[in-house]
């Protein structure tokens, strides 16, 4: 398997196949570890994780649930397979920077990959479609748990897994899910929401654009604390929050519909035919024109594409993607013109 | 013959048959003349102008040009057939005011209207498809002079024919081509246009839109002037500078398509998409929109529908015809529903 492989299968986590895919696009959860015995990774110099890198490529190649899975010294990527692993979500942008030492391991569906050499020594990472915290977290902790037999890991009794940054010890354990919620967002409940989560030791950030503009109302939910609770506890709470949140955006989708049913129509058609119309158009518009499109497809308007489509399209549509599918490097406003193409191919051309 | 034919069937000057169709939609000319010995209708009274509409009824009765004619007295028509009127442009928004012993006589195929007693006791209007002043002038002159045999007109040896305004007298005509320039407006150029021929004698007016604002770039352009010229001089004059115009707005149409190929496609295309998916659309953007099509027919990037059809949408997409079409008198919003569902139809189920 090589890496250009990925370029012509759809990730797991797109098939929009998981639990409450009208509103969950997926769910990701990682825990952070480090090599007893081993500098951390800041305070490591080159010998040292190099050290730390063989350990853990060396353990990674004893398991049975990783056997077919990649790996990739990160060096020896350019620059723009890096961006296009980091736009496939397999990698962190800071595991991009100072890439002396680091690794990636990427499992064939691409639902598991390990950044070694990250701010912690090894994350692990799985990523599912749809709403499933729970099932999220099987996989990961069996992971985990068999890479434990050839590795071993800093721990506390007191504190638990011990990480680089403080946030991270306890569980190590960061989940996440990426909900699309564009009526909280029209209506602006998702203010409410907002609040609501914070005072709950969750997080909410949107997931494409800059910070604040939260562009296509895709954003991402995930728990701030890691210390001085279980794993279990962490991820109920997470499950149980999210799920009111979805069964709101349910609600209002279909209560809104009902009262402006031709404002939301007009509003929907009018992105799928800007969509499979324009000649040039940037990521930012098409995160919001896709959104619209979700949104149609769930309440029943838009008929002849699925929401795996169109998760596809969120994925391929990204730069380092284009550049990969044209098979070159490619500027910024000719990307907007063949990010057009693309889109007519996959949603007119289907 | 009567008036709701008229909404099944195309006017003639929107089959974008005559010359230069590409650019000019459509050439009008009208003449206003007055009944000797009658007063005028300002001055007259009830009785004055009710004699005044009987002898040009009968003398109109008499022609053989205009024997399938349909004759329309304003005060039996409901306020919507007015509008449905105007829309038609077969007679002017004036002729809607003050309505009694007011008349319309409107040729089987909409070239030639009549106006009787509006502003002067007989405007005849004569509208065809392109760019086609002399064609136009014809048929105009040859109605003229057949009336002429059984009314006589005002007319003084000094001044040529008297009229109610003193701008008309003389000739009494004023010429008229409906012009599309997007490109020429695109590009600013419109300016310098607008400034040339206020000097030689023209005017300009965007056609759609109040005033100042020419919604999708639609202009018309007339005479100004009416007393001491001959109907040729004035024609020569208008056809000569007209030309120049459209010679101008083809060749920047082609110039800038090659420079900014990308651009002019996505805006057309993207237009031609929005058209086809809306589901609430005001006749402002309808108008817009519509140009850029008409642009991408002349560009040859569209290709499945005709400069006829993008006209026809023109004229039925206006809120008298969309309340004609749906029999009955509907509100401003659910026009634009309605506008938008009548634009599928004619443009998606074509």
């Amino acid at each position: 398997m090589k890496l250009n492989d990925f370029l012509c299968k759809k990730s797991e986590w797109l098939k929009a196949s998981g639990p409450k895919s009208n509103v969950a696009i997926s769910t990701r959860a990682r825990v952070a570890r480090n090599v007893a015995g081993h500098l951390y990774f800041n305070r490591a110099d080159n010998t040292e994780r190099k050290r730390t890198l063989q350990t853990l490529v060396s353990a990674v190649k004893k398991t049975k649930m990783l056997k077919k899975s990649l790996y990739l010294p990160i060096n020896d990527l350019s620059k723009l397979d890096r961006n296009f692993l980091v736009e496939r979500q397999l990698m962190s942008r800071e595991h991009m920077v100072d890439v002396e030492h680091k690794g990636l391991v990427v499992e064939e569906n691409e639902i598991v990959s390990l950044m070694l050499n990250e701010e912690d020594h090894l994350r692990i990472q799985v990523i599912q479609s749809g709403f499933s915290i729970m099932d999220t977290w099987r996989i990961l902790d069996e992971i985990d748990t068999e890479l434990a037999n050839y590795v071993s890991f800093d721990y506390s009794d007191k504190f638990g897994y011990l990480t680089s940054c403080p946030t991270n010890t306890g569980t190590g354990l960061r989940a996440s899910v990426m909900l699309h919620l564009p009526i909280l967002s029209m209506t602006g409940q998702i203010e409410n929401v907002f609040n609501a989560i914070s005072k709950l030791g969750l997080t909410m950030r949107g997931f494409y654009g800059e910070d604040t503009e939260a562009a296509g109302d895709f954003f991402q939910i995930s728990n701030q604390v890691a210390l001085g609770h279980s794993e279990m506890d962490v991820l109920d709470n997470l499950e149980r929050i999210l799920n009111k949140i979805i069964i709101r955006e349910e609600a209002s989708r279909k209560e809104l519909f009902l009262k402006k049913k031709e404002e939301i129509s007009d509003r929907i058609f009018r992105s799928y035919g800007t969509l499979k119309s324009a000649r040039i158009i940037t990521s930012s518009e098409t995160i919001k024109l896709l959104s619209s499109i979700r949104l149609g497809i769930d309440l029943g308007l838009i008929k002849d594409i699925s929401i795996e489509k169109v998760n596809e399209v969120l994925l391929c549509m990204q730069p380092a993607h284009l550049q990969k599918i044209n098979g070159r490097e490619i500027s910024p406003y000719e990307r907007d013109v063949k990010r057009a193409d693309l889109i007519r191919e996959k949603l007119v051309k289907k």
